[in-house]
């Protein structure tokens, strides 16, 4: 698949320069069309039968092992979530933490894993987001070290798999800005989750958590799914792997939209994105903006600006998307496979105007 | 809205005895358009900007408006989830339970609510689905009654609001098989559960958790929407109001497609449905098919069979859906009022042949 072909999967691009993946993703002609197909016969032939139940179980199989090969782990370690919020929820609930017990986490991660914290119990360390740092914050009382691969905040990247041989403590690793934009091995690593409507560009309300020994995490938050079989007090015997954490259905829409957007994506994407997100950071030097830029880093590009929410108004304006990281004072880009130099220059001429 | 007319939204009735609204309802074609909408405008002017954050926080606020009204409770008393499952496992996760409590439930529960009360750690005490039974059970240790409105197995109703007054302890109610097939009135009960995909014809995995008192439950699960501000560590301010539990993103092509459907019905939706339940039970009988018709009853119509699976199987080469009650030696139908006349005869005549 060449460039121009890959890029003209996204309607959105031929109107923005769409540099909000960070948030939620573009999406692709051929993802809709998965997806309208799957309504279409929902419409016409019902949701149910047995075919029609065959089909759903037989798409959460295959986006099962889509996502277990995307971050290189077995598909028994994959639960399908429909969020990283749900992971870190089911993380966090099945843990069983209490006030003695402390959790290190970083400066820079978002309520989607700082809420589940909280919640838990645990007393919650806070420590900036510099591996010397987290290290040294670990005690006898750490249970879990819960942060993010990329800090959707400015793109650093955290050396997970070391922190953890280091440490020795289970991790719960926040992938949402992660997987899809870097290359991702998710071995080695206790807990991890994807977002599905992300840098993957598949639909909302899709993602995952991995889970690398299923049976050592409760079943704090059972669906259906979770269960081989059940007594009427509810209890229950689970399903062998991590299938048991699955929270709920999914609508067969979003399994075959995700299917095709994993599916879609070109080889060279990761090559593609670390180029254009580095020369992202480049030319808004160039342009004398003050880009923050951390010594390990992935496809997001955070600067600096005295007024973030006017910058992006002002920006959304020009046909530029990128979002405010409220409380920081930082403007951020997400540069996709997708981007392309024109994209850049808009958001360059964008800020100059 | 003629009854043909309303029928008439519904393609798959032009091919099926669809008789699955307990599972999944049947989709009319304009809750379809009002999704498709959605994806082609998500598709082409992407999943960004303040238009489209505006757009989605708005629905959301249509759709909790919608639902409040349909039970008779206030919006702030509306918290949007994926499924009745999902309000289960928020309620029990919030009440903090432990193993000097009880719960009472019922011999006719599914496991989406099952799975929640085993996993609560509370002492499940199960009775067979009878008010007086119900009442019984009830001690000083009970915490919650957690049954459905309408049983998934029989059809059966539960005078849940005179459970509640009598016995004065918390009530959550199941109302998978109740909201959307029979009028339902939910003040005066703690916490009651919708799903959207069954009799309200809406979207997979849709849902509302009612809670009659926000302050009284905690946010076990909390996620962005659920909080006004938030902390470095995670501590947070919930919003006022339910929307404190709202567990997550729902996509957008989701909430217009609910919002369309539950606008869909007509008036005359509750009188019908339960008319040719009616009729579908004389039926039955009338062909020496065993019915089970409680005192009490709603829109589920069930009968006992030797071999459920065998019959399931060969009404679905008739081209009648209906399901199987697992271990109950039950066959069910679900009778929604766009059920007609020929559809019953199918049904009948499946059964004959």
């Amino acid at each position: 698949m060449t460039f121009a072909e890959a890029r003209a999967q996204f309607p959105v691009l031929e109107r923005f320069a769409y540099l909000q993946a960070g948030s939620t993703g573009p999406l692709a002609r051929q993802t809709i069309a998965a997806m309208r197909a799957e309504d279409e016969r929902s419409l016409n032939e019902g949701r149910s039968g047995q075919g029609y139940f065959d089909r759903v179980l037989g798409l959460r199989v295959e986006v099962r092992d889509e996502l277990a090969h995307l971050v290189g782990v077995e598909a028994e370690q994959v639960a399908l979530t429909a969020s990283t919020t749900d992971g870190c929820n089911l993380v966090l609930a099945g843990l069983e933490l209490g006030p003695e017990d402390e959790i290190v986490t970083t400066t820079d991660e978002h309520f989607g894993l700082l809420g589940p914290l909280h919640t838990s119990g645990a007393r919650v360390i806070v420590t900036s987001p510099d591996p010397k740092t987290i290290i040294a914050a670990v005690n006898k009382r750490t249970r879990l070290l819960a942060l993010s691969h990329v800090l959707w905040t400015t793109g650093q990247m955290l050396p997970v798999h070391e922190l953890r041989e280091q440490t020795r403590v289970p991790i719960l690793v926040d992938g949402a800005q992660s997987v899809g934009a870097i290359p991702v091995d998710a071995r080695g690593l206790d807990f991890m989750t994807i977002s599905g409507q992300k840098w993957l560009c598949g639909p909302e309300s899709t993602g995952a958590l991995i889970v690398a020994d299923p049976t050592r995490l409760r079943v704090a938050r059972p669906s259906y799914f979770s269960q081989e079989t059940h007594e009427p007090d509810g209890a229950f015997e689970p399903w062998p792997g991590a299938r048991r954490f699955d929270p709920g259905w999914l609508p067969t829409a979003s399994l075959s939209g995700l299917l095709t957007a994993v599916r879609s994506r070109p080889e060279w994407c990761f090559t593609r994105s670390r180029e254009m997100a580095e020369n992202c950071r480049q030319m808004l030097r160039a342009a004398a903006v003050e880009v923050v830029s951390p010594q390990e880093r992935a496809t997001i590009v955070s600067w600096r600006s005295a007024e973030p929410a006017k910058v992006v108004a002002h920006l959304e304006e020009e046909g530029v998307m990128v979002r405010e990281i409220p409380k920081t004072g930082l403007v951020r880009a997400s540069i996709g496979w997708w981007t392309n130099e024109d994209d850049l220059e808009r958001l360059i001429n964008g800020l100059k105007s």
